[in-house]
């Protein structure tokens, strides 16, 4: 294991100290990573978190626009309730606190328990469950979460940057989940640093199909083939699962270790691909958004726009990871 | 080799579809990538290029605030003259040209017979060699030219934005080159599409101190060691090349397959090592920008700013790769 980390302990706090040196727009207390211009009275407070490894998300879309304050556990594990709570009670402008979670059990409970202990402060959840690789998974029960929860996190914090109520706020991160959907391939895995090996074996000729952002067993492995194959088999299980049909927000993802070449490769075949169905990519991002520590693969995440969603899409936003003004 | 291609032989036209496909900003032709909202009367165009593989550099970079026009060339190979002519000839908006010109003798020699070459249109080259690594290289006499090549795209670009002619433009440019110094370190080879086995072998145990973007031969192979040693070998070797002093510029970039997570764990190293110098991190860059296919590492990217120069880099730009505005 060859890493660009100080110690296996020390990755998560050390990377949180390179982010806060990084950008004066956060704030790191208590592994909790903050907008440093926050909480905004009359405003809902919104908050996300899960394993470290999936960078940007979910630190890095902490700012104007997107999350009030992310929650990261130890790579590629829950968030502890006491981070939760800090960071829904620190949050709170009085209007209430969202909590946008991803489908793992660990995930899950934290959040809950967090929501429960929280200081007086009105907690809604979000649960995101956007992969339709498979029903059930390792972390899992129901489908997992992935690529959907940045498209959540932006147009609900969008939202909320307007002085929409929880209610509101709620509804849209609640409408984006159910119409998006995502589907993953990893062509490596990668390594836990506190493992110090291969989360899972990978023959060097083979590919593995509806891939987990955890490593976590997909539908099939198969022999390796050309990017429109995988993009085609991708999009088909997308496809099958919510028919593509009018405007779409389209994410190539890379899982961490695949070249941004290889991502604008992907994503012309899946643009064509959208084009024979008869809908049209109306918005796009290609790049590592959702990642796997150094995995290579990728994923696509498909959200049906409507007029609303593309306007909150289009909102000014101003984080590490996702930064635009219109 | 398991990429995602569709071929070996269309990579880099494969991916060019997929950026026109996912950037309505951009227009490609010839394998020339172009602000779809150029030329401006009266503005100095900007034209970079380079070898493929580097992603976003250059392609990524071609909008508002910095490049008119990118040549990409094959995969670690130069671009052709007759893409630079006819690059320059479309940007051209009367102002005359300038060329961005890594150091590199493939690109130098074409940059110089397409300047020639061009269609009556003034052009200006700036040579960037950046690198304190090595004195003379694989690809190049004299020193390589890395990361300073996106400081100079910025802000040469904005400057060009606000109306300056020709010889500020250049001059800006010159500046940013001399006043930035770039060092890198691989943990991993790469393997370029067409070859199909990695560009070096790299034991597991090792890494390479001062690679080349093209993983061109440093100055050390030495057993792998900590972060905080790693990134004090890069700063130390900037350090003794440009003393570390004032407001600085500094980027921390992924050579393609290293999490974000372990760049911010370098970047807390480099901002620790800079304040110990006296010096302030004044603007960073985090990420992955200036990158060699899947190669893991990173490079370290200094300058040194003043107040023009930090003006300069805040300038809004709107570009894939670099976006923002203030």
């Amino acid at each position: 294991m060859k890493k660009l980390i100080n110690s296996a302990d020390s990755v998560v706090e050390d990377a949180l100290n390179g982010m806060a040196a990084a950008h004066p727009s956060l704030r790191v207390r208590d592994r909790v990573v903050y907008r440093a211009d926050g909480p905004r009275p009359g405003k809902v407070g919104l908050v996300s978190g899960g394993g470290s490894g999936h960078e940007p998300l979910h630190a890095g879309f902490v700012g104007h626009g997107m999350l009030d304050a992310a929650c990261p556990g130890e790579v590629f594990t829950s968030p502890v309730p006491d981070q939760i709570i800090d960071a829904t009670n620190a949050v709170d402008g009085g209007a209430g606190v969202l909590h946008i979670v991803k489908n793992y059990t660990g995930d899950v409970l934290n959040f809950e328990m967090a929501a429960e202990l929280a200081d007086g402060v009105e907690v809604v959840s979000v649960l995101v469950d956007d992969d339709v690789a498979v029903q059930d998974s390792l972390y899992t029960a129901g489908r997992r979460g992935t690529g959907a929860t940045l498209f959540v996190e932006k147009m609900a914090g969008a939202l909320a940057e307007e002085g929409a109520p929880l209610n509101e706020v709620a509804a849209v991160a609640t409408e984006v989940n159910e119409r998006s959907r995502s589907f993953g391939i990893a062509l490596s895995s990668c390594t836990v640093p506190a493992a110090g090996k291969p989360t899972f074996d990978l023959p060097e000729t083979d590919v593995e199909l509806g891939i987990g952002i955890h490593g976590e067993p997909g539908r099939a492995r198969v022999p390796m083939v050309s990017a429109r194959e995988l993009a085609g088999v991708a999009m088909e299980a997308i496809h099958s699962d919510l028919p593509l049909q009018g405007d779409l927000l389209v994410m190539v993802n890379g899982m961490g270790g695949t070249p941004l070449m290889e991502l604008y490769v992907v994503f012309a075949e899946v643009a064509a691909f959208v084009k024979g169905k008869g809908a049209r990519v109306a918005r796009s991002l290609v790049g590592n958004y959702v990642t796997s520590l150094e995995m290579q693969g990728f994923s696509v995440t498909v959200c049906r726009l409507d007029d609303r969603l593309t306007r909150l899409w289009d909102a000014p936003v101003e984080t590490p990871g996702l930064r635009w003004g219109r």
